[in-house]
């Protein structure tokens, strides 16, 4: 049996816990600085805070300032921390980790650079690596997966990625169950950007829930054709953006569809689109969720931003993307929420 | 101002009398011979009995034996019947309409033929023209759009494909309204083929949802993990079928998806895999739909059918197409509800 030491003790990395005790493993779940009162409740309960079932035996738990002794002799480490935390992590916990030693995260997101290109998190860290002149293969879950359906046993289907084809089937190995369905891929840029990428999309569909309550009154019935339309779009986008961000593998599209489905259905980018789509300002909406900075807000406009350096250089058509730049243009307070329904049409005639 | 008759007044083929009335067409809203209930209550209330709304004004009412009569002069004729009115509208509705006459169905499905191709219904039609001599372009809709959501006036984007590029443009143009989004293609095979598969893949979701009410308890809330990992499996799936089927335009996967998506949330589809997936056997489920054949079931049978002979011919490999063959084996009765999650994934290192 195996130690998986997971830093980080938010929803998704706790998560893991279950799988991964679930099969006979010792896991050391170990918080961030940020997460003083989990690890201290977990300790108390047994429980993570906002989880509905108690860890499986075999969790233990530490604080931020153990994370060395949790990381001694570690099998696997996973890294849990939310896309906030890219660069603690990388600063902070990188070094820690003993050389050698599988890493794998479940942090969603992309950086943009000037040139308009964009970097999921695991290449960040590489580049930490490369100036450590440490190797740790480095391995990213993307794919339909919230915490609390895996806490619960429901059936689950994601991708690990990486370049190390040993260490993905490592790490495959420790946590698969039979509810917990993983498949492998070097596809990195491909899974990483497009389960970035829904985040923007979710919150696009979910503008919709929120127009029609405008449109129609507040308890008019779900409307499921406003919804598909958007699906369709977003479908049809997060196509073209994984080509011009070079993925390798079709399949990615796949996984990032699966995921995009299990975003509208809940959580904070749900109701951030409904708020918005109900007419409330940005503003609004984030004193409504208490400040939280929303990661689907962040990476929508990450996105959308690249994509307009991209076409400042020829390099991309804005008229490919009429949702993300709609999405974008509302998050920011430049347009009320409304869609350009019928830019998503098109004509094939030839 | 057009004249458009819709021959067969079910709730789409009736749904599509909002936009061509409020665009100030005349329409003539006829009934096939199992419509006569129908017709009455329209005529009487000026509603049709399933839908939530009066027709806007411009609407007029036909039994079947005024078909003639409503057809004389139609600059439109708009194919409302369901797939099981197929051949009654090949055998009695085509030879009545004015040669050259613009044709839009809304029929969809699917044949199989011995050979496992599967044969979209305006290729049937087609070639019962081409015995008549006769010419009539054949359009037909695809797309995301649930009867009373497009009554209720929700925003929908939908395809128009056909072969005769001005008819297409010209069915366009009497349809489209603000809320009515039409796209257009030549690519009949692919916009036909991918909304008849997505009626097998949703229920294959729909069926997760009665899984979970059997695994977790009835009253245990909507698992979306599982849901959005068959979505994904689905997606994959519908786009190797519709390059083996033969279609065009790569778009017309997404107007699929938006397609299998609001198909997931609505209607007697879900309704049979919420029921399989809680373990009724079909025979059980016919019985508690009323004796009601679903045309979900009756495409995924048919599909599956055509892809097992292709895979008996070297043309197809089957384990391309692990959902689509265990839905089919769940709806025939070979199967018990289980999904086969670990083969949806896949291992794409090198």
């Amino acid at each position: 049996m195996a130690v998986i030491t997971i830093v980080g003790s938010g929803m998704m990395g706790s998560a893991l816990a279950f799988p991964a005790a679930e099969n006979g493993h010792t896991v050391r779940l170990t918080g961030s600085p940020l997460d003083r009162d989990i690890i201290e409740t977990c300790r108390k309960t047994g429980r993570h805070p906002k989880l509905e079932r108690d860890f499986p035996a075999g969790v233990s738990y530490y604080q931020t300032e153990e994370t060395a002794e949790a990381l001694a002799g570690a099998d696997l480490v996973i890294g849990g921390v939310s896309s906030f935390g890219v660069d603690w992590f990388g600063q902070e916990i990188l070094p820690l980790i003993a050389e050698g030693t599988p890493v794998l995260t479940v942090t969603k997101g992309l950086m943009d650079r000037p040139d308009g290109s964009l970097v999921p998190y695991p290449y960040l860290w590489q580049k930490r690596l490369d100036e450590l002149g440490k190797k740790l293969p480095l391995c990213a879950v993307g794919g339909p997966c919230t915490s609390y359906e895996l806490v619960a046993h429901d059936q689950t289907e994601v991708a690990f990625c990486g370049k190390d084809p040993a260490a993905l089937g490592f790490a495959k190995q420790l946590m698969q169950t039979d509810y917990y369905h993983i498949s492998l891929t070097p596809d990195v840029v491909g899974i990483e950007s497009a389960v970035a990428l829904k985040n923007g999309y979710a919150l696009g569909i979910a503008l919709t829930i929120g127009m029609n309550k405008r449109a129609f009154g507040p308890d008019s019935p779900l409307h499921f054709n406003s919804q598909a339309a958007v699906f369709g779009q977003a479908s049809k986008e997060m196509n073209r953006l994984l080509k011009m961000q070079g993925a390798e593998d079709p399949r990615s599209l796949w996984v990032g569809l699966g995921d995009l489905y299990v975003t509208v259905y809940g959580g904070r980018t749900r109701l951030a689109g409904i708020l918005l789509g109900e007419g409330k300002t940005p503003e609004e909406v984030k004193t409504e969720l208490k400040g939280v900075t929303l990661e689907s807000l962040v990476v929508a406009e990450r996105v959308a931003r690249a994509v307009r350096v991209k076409a400042a250089r020829g390099e991309a058509d804005l008229a490919d993307f009429p949702l993300l730049m709609r999405v974008d243009d509302i998050v920011s307070g430049k347009m009320p929420a409304e869609l350009p329904w019928e830019a998503f049409t098109y004509d094939g005639r030839g």
